[in-house]
């Protein structure tokens, strides 16, 4: 066995260890000897048709897999990702964006390239990278064979344990040096002293008697409660605590809430599970929450989406915060990581006992409504009732994504078996995210069933025509892979979220009328019994219900798209009185 | 009337004043109600389907009808579009990109708003701003209204003079401000008293005695030039020059040539036209330029893509090169604006007479080899002869359009009739944008036409399927806004510049095969006779003629798309010499 491998190699068998099977991007003039060694190191190239898309696609990865990446070239390519990258870095997604660059020697005498502003200088091969350190949380540029596969490590490590996105630049005529042959680990958690860099992702640990002092602490204020709750937030995937989380609602059994954006990380069949704690809507419970004694709120990724113009964001001195790197206890930051911290918490708790949260205050359930199962079948399909009746089509082990806009909102309404898991956005926004999104997830699903020999659940998508157009592309991109995926477009002809904002009859909020369910044909699927495509489209209930029982749709595989028509401007109850609350806070 | 305007209005009068018919960009949150003064302000509203192509459209809609306008949200959607507007940085093109933000005091709050980072500070609201200074040649944050008139004034002046995009940001809040009417210069170009903040789009001009020196000795190198040559680059119609360049090539009888970016600037049936100057190929005339004495040289833009990788650059010492702000005699620079020195030089020409330049060199000429259309009709399309032959389509008043890849380098063998456009790409070269451009195009030629009352040529674009893939959407644009487009698809399955380049038989070169012909269809097109379609396909010379010679195809309009199909590693030999060099010079 050789002792040396190539800078290339190293980058993509320590992605590999890290957890990433699959690499998004699009070739370009500047990274196509990297692009040689992707498939060779083991890992899957999913070429996008292009690189914002392909920056999004990494993300749903990211948030499946624990870990995502994307390659792009230099200037042009990683441009149009900024914005994907921005995303990731906003909503906590881990992506590492390879940028192949020009050889040294001409960034360092800043010749001319194209791809660059060509305005002569050294400078012109950093702008871009100083755009990219407002977004990412490390920057590395592998100038130097002696510290590259350092770099490469740490890079990768602060992604991980960051959950938010890195940047990595590598000049062409660094692609193929050789570098020292290391021992790899698969997990990277155990530093390989023959390594040098090698680097563990998990964050440092905490102090230990420090730990069991504020463990013991919060354990007290657990203990004491007479008004509690647990709130749910994304953070809490983020950090890895999704577990914990868990066991904490359990052997409290304190009434327990999600986020907007933390929707899906709990399991909603849980006796003390609430739903979203909102200002509005059916899961109001303002006056049980203003009274509470303790709040334990996991994971916080406050906006004003998220936090329904920061009415639900809890009270300081009743709340016990688990942040990213430290915890909150009233107004005292600890500097603890959250995990380890709260598992200390259950041990405590588990050691010492603890008799269940009662007597149990009467909170709304999020239970389904029978009514919406009751409607006229040949009536036509309308948001408030769509979104509910939707959830007795999900399974455990789904991934359903819900785009920006009437959809996200709408998804607030689903209720969710356990073991499913949900994609919104509720920070970053961006819309045409999802379709792009939903190829990466998918991918990573399969990835996941694979390495664990698990039947893989169903990736589904939700997506309005205005967002649907954005990204259309990467339709064909799920389709040369071959993913199995559904989608259902809402036709509601325009940006409805922008007209019930503003501008309800403005023609700018219009957007033209594709033939949805021609995608299939167009973006080159073949219908094949190895990929199978399905399309229909449904206005009434009994159109959907027809589509939803079918046993090719909802039990088949391949390409499955469904249109949704229903009015430009509906939406469900809660948007309406989401936007009443926005328009009156702004 | 009344004495005030909202500062919206006195945005999009401003725009109207300075040339721009049309504003480009997609609905969001933050910028819904200055989209409410577009219309009402005489401007057309095209709303694309997502940002970057809508940057790439008012970018080619700039480069013909002299500046465009670009409204995207802030955050997610300015980010989409900053690879656009750094290429018409790269490339100048004037495009005042105008991002809706929030409210003035929810940023000088910090915040935590959908479409930030979230980050919780004023920053946050700032970063991407950041990003765009890089990009940009003024930037204009409209928080204070008594400057705020002046700020859009200055901002439009710097886009148009320095021909480079700007970014100016309008807080929500700032949008139903009122500011002191103002009367409007429908051009501009004469200071109204009466304006504050009222700006000319001229540059200041130049000191009459020192230009006149810098002119005269121009002419005396221009009368004593034993061996000389013009040599016109893109900046000649960047600088607005491109008239005097024509005369300046006619009364000097000068040897004239142009860069690869600068073809179709220069009318190619003068007698003294020797194509593009190139280091190989037919046009190849090394041995006369490197013996030059003088070299004219206007509007250079140099990159490694413009220049043969730097070796067509004219010497330093037997040059004179007319900059954007002054004009290098030798090693001598002088601060003269080159459009007003130009025509002084052939006014002191036209004053005293000049003798056409004698004896005439023997330099090759670019007429079309007549073998080209000796060949057996039904043999394959092959790129060698395709972008000579296909030369006889064109007509004065067309503009063409060829994507970055081979369409760009065989356009390169195109012999163009005078008063037609070339639009490519010799500096940034983003795939994907002159699908998007084309759609700005057209539309600046239909507003030209219609301003002019001038029958208007045609719009006809040449691109890649890799490069469609990129932006396809915009099909369904050019759709919605009724524009009369011809666009040839090469159809060579994947990114081939890239498979000559490195790694022919690589997968990370393949594209998945779409059924381009379906696009109008696909779109949304209805094929009416308001808006006909035409679509067919040819893989051998015979087949393409006839669809050519079709009077609806070449004589009508509506959205006429042809699919060429041609061996995935097909080029011309231009483009295999250009390889070569690339290869041998990295």
């Amino acid at each position: 066995m050789s002792t040396q491998i190539t800078l290339a190699e190293y980058l993509f068998y320590r992605l590999r260890d890290a957890g990433v099977l699959a690499v998004h991007g699009v070739p370009g003039d500047y990274n196509l000897t990297l692009l040689d060694h992707v498939v060779p190191c083991g890992l899957e190239w999913v070429g996008n048709c292009n690189e914002l898309n392909a920056g999004y696609a990494a993300d749903g990865y990211a948030r499946i897999k624990g870990i995502g990446a994307l390659i792009t070239t230099f200037g042009v390519g990683e441009l149009s990702a900024i914005n994907a990258i921005a995303g990731a870095y906003a909503e906590m997604a881990p992506v590492v964006h390879i940028v192949g660059t020009p050889d040294r020697k001409l960034q360092s005498s800043g010749t001319r390239l194209h791809h660059s502003l060509c305005r002569g200088t050294p400078r012109d091969f950093e702008l871009f990278a100083e755009m990219y350190e407002k977004v990412t949380v490390a920057q590395e540029n592998l100038i130097n064979l002696s510290t590259a596969p350092m770099q490469i490590d740490r890079a990768i490590r602060e992604c991980v344990v960051q959950s938010r996105p890195v940047y990595i630049r590598v000049p062409m005529d660094m692609v193929n040096e050789m570098v020292p042959r290391t021992r790899f680990n698969r997990s990277m958690m155990v530093p390989d002293t023959l390594c040098y860099g090698a680097a563990t992702l998990s964050p440092h640990p905490n102090e230990p008697l420090f730990e069991e002092e504020i463990a013991d602490q919060i354990v007290h204020r657990i203990r004491k409660a007479k008004q509690p709750l647990i709130l749910v937030d994304a953070g809490t995937s983020r950090f890895g605590m999704s577990e914990q989380v868990h066991e904490l609602a359990k052997v409290t059994g304190f009434p327990t809430a999600t986020t907007p954006f933390g929707k899906g990380i709990i399991d909603e069949g849980l006796p003390n599970f609430h739903g979203i704690y909102a200002p509005i809507g059916k899961t109001n419970y303002v006056s049980y929450v203003e009274a509470c004694d303790l709040i334990i709120n996991i994971g916080p990724m406050h906006s004003n989406v998220n936090t329904y113009y920061f009415t639900t964001v809890p009270k300081e001195d009743i709340s016990i915060v688990f942040e990213q790197n430290h915890v909150m206890i009233g107004s005292c930051a600890q500097n603890l990581k959250p995990k380890s911290l709260l598992q200390q918490v259950l041990d405590n708790l588990a050691r010492d006992g603890i008799t269940p949260f009662a007597p149990y205050p009467d909170l709304p359930r999020i239970a389904l409504n029978p009514k919406i199962f009751d409607i006229d079948r040949d009536s036509e399909l309308t948001q408030d009732v769509f979104w509910s009746r939707i959830s007795t089509f999900f399974r455990s082990g789904d991934i359903i994504l819900t785009e920006t806009g009437t959809s996200s909102v709408g998804g607030r309404d689903m209720v969710l078996p356990k073991g499913t898991t949900l994609i919104n956005s509720s920070v970053w926004l961006s819309i045409g995210y999802t379709l792009a999104a939903a190829q990466g997830a998918v991918l990573a699903q399969r990835h996941l069933a694979t390495s664990t020999s698990s039947p893989s659940g169903r990736t589904i998508l939700f997506e309005g025509d205005g967002s649907f157009q954005m990204t259309v592309q990467e339709i064909s991109t799920i389709i040369r892979k071959k993913l199995d995926v559904i989608i259902f477009i809402v036709n509601n002809n325009g940006y409805t979220i922008e007209r019930l904002i503003h501008g309800p009859e403005q023609h700018y909020n219009d957007v033209a009328a594709w033939k949805y369910l021609d995608s299939p044909s167009y973006f080159g699927a073949n219908c094949d019994t190895e990929y199978p495509i399905f399309t229909a489209s449904a206005k009434t209930w009994r159109e959907l219900d027809s589509i939803t029982n079918q046993t090719t749709f909802k039990d088949g595989r391949g390409l499955r798209i469904v249109e949704l028509t229903m009015e430009y401007k509906d939406c469900t109850q809660n948007m309406k009185d989401l936007l009443g609350m926005y328009t009156k806070e702004e």
